[in-house]
């Protein structure tokens, strides 16, 4: 999956829609280069340690969430161990992102490259926080025994926020922006499962008081999901701002859909 | 309050300590100015912005714990609303960033500044965002009925939060990052206060199942007030990197200070 991200992420392979028209050269129909070969290349390698830790996080996330699942407390253990590198590569790639504005003085769509960047990995440590937070609520799930009625819409909301996550990652390396709005699209679905999940273990709650310990960890492992998904949504924002030029952040889909056709 | 966090704001009574040596002209002791008058305009206004938006916030949360106290589910309801303008405020001030950056090509301590800022009003936004879901608790809580026993810990949380906020402000309208220090350390009693008063409501749960549902409004309640310390640590994070030009993130307050003063 990193790998596939990666590569996707490399200038050669970027497919450009209608959306990315600026980033093209009409008369060669290739990515316009700058006059700094060098440039370039900074710009490709902070875009390339950016969806690295976009890979990363999504390992952690799929790890915290194997964890739960399978109520193992070692694995839980590590991934929120791990979460340590995590802050590490953000605070790296931050200061990067800081000397390319610095040196190199970027304007209008590299500008938004490098702010988008500053931006979503902000995103991407804060949903390794939460695959902390899932983590620990393994370890806890573990030493309480578990409540197979909670696993079901565990792994449900964990998988649908799992592809969210990697669509917004896949939409960034691609600079697609209808992909992106498609993933804002899913954040519905996935705050509506959440709720169900929450009234469906708030009743089991109520209807036998003895599981309250153990349900708690469900709904404490759910909410960090939601977020996750609230974070992958975020992301996609950014895209879509560097895509468009436009701010699309707290319309609904079909206005951000208009708005940058308009 | 608002009023004051402005003043302090304004270049003419920003306290230098031993930190912001690179804010001074040692010549002349006063604030470096630039070349262009404009752009020490340009960034001044900036700064006034972020912290208007910051005075609306505070006014935000404050409304919520007052709705959330007083059971007032018609004040609730206008906090609720209310989350729009500062959701307007923040792309508008990111859009000014934006601008700032590509056409005054800032460096150096403006640069520090404007990165601050396109930081530190993302938190902002987020404590709306966690003012509205304490407003949304009020509302619930008006409706089910109160249930005194989470008041006291409620409005001591709060108060807590409401200070840490004011005070991050404060912060960063004086670049006293010495004092971002004191707030950072403040957020580990908020955590600690978060975590003895969600167990005395697990508690309350377990011993009387019939408490079930007015808790958890207590319970998410809380958890919004502790998300809130957490925003405000980040600001007081992203002072500590505007003055010091250091990244404290992820450190301990010990280690934050022996850094910055190194």
């Amino acid at each position: 999956m990193i790998r596939s991200t990666i590569q996707n992420a490399s200038m050669q392979t970027v497919q450009f829609s209608h959306l990315e028209s600026d980033y093209m050269d009409s008369s060669t129909n290739k990515p316009r280069s700058h006059i700094s070969q060098q440039f370039n290349t900074d710009l490709e390698e902070l875009k390339k340690h950016m969806l690295e830790m976009g890979g990363m996080v999504e390992k952690q996330f799929s790890g915290a969430m194997q964890a739960l699942i399978g109520a193992d407390s070692t694995l839980g253990e590590r991934i929120a161990a791990d979460d340590d590198l995590l802050d590490q590569m953000e605070m790296k790639i931050d200061e990067e992102c800081n000397l390319i504005i610095a040196r190199r003085q970027p304007a209008a769509r590299d500008l938004r490259l490098v702010l988008a960047i500053v931006k979503a990995i902000r995103d991407l440590e804060r949903i390794g926080d939460e695959s902390s937070k899932i983590a620990k609520a393994a370890i806890k799930m573990s030493e309480q025994g578990e409540f197979p009625e909670g696993i079901v819409d565990l792994r449900s909301l964990g998988d649908k926020v799992q592809r969210m996550v990697n669509s917004a990652l896949d939409s960034f390396a691609r600079y697609d922006a209808e992909a992106a709005i498609a993933v804002v699209q899913e954040d519905k679905s996935v705050d509506n499962d959440y709720a169900i999940a929450m009234r469906s273990m708030v009743t089991f709650m109520m209807e036998d008081p003895s599981t309250i310990s153990k349900v708690l960890n469900v709904l404490w492992a759910l909410r960090a999901m939601e977020r996750v998904g609230d974070h992958a949504k975020n992301i996609c924002e950014h895209v879509i701002y560097m895509v468009a030029g436009t701010d699309v952040r707290h319309l609904n889909p079909n206005k951000m859909s208009a708005k940058i056709n308009a």
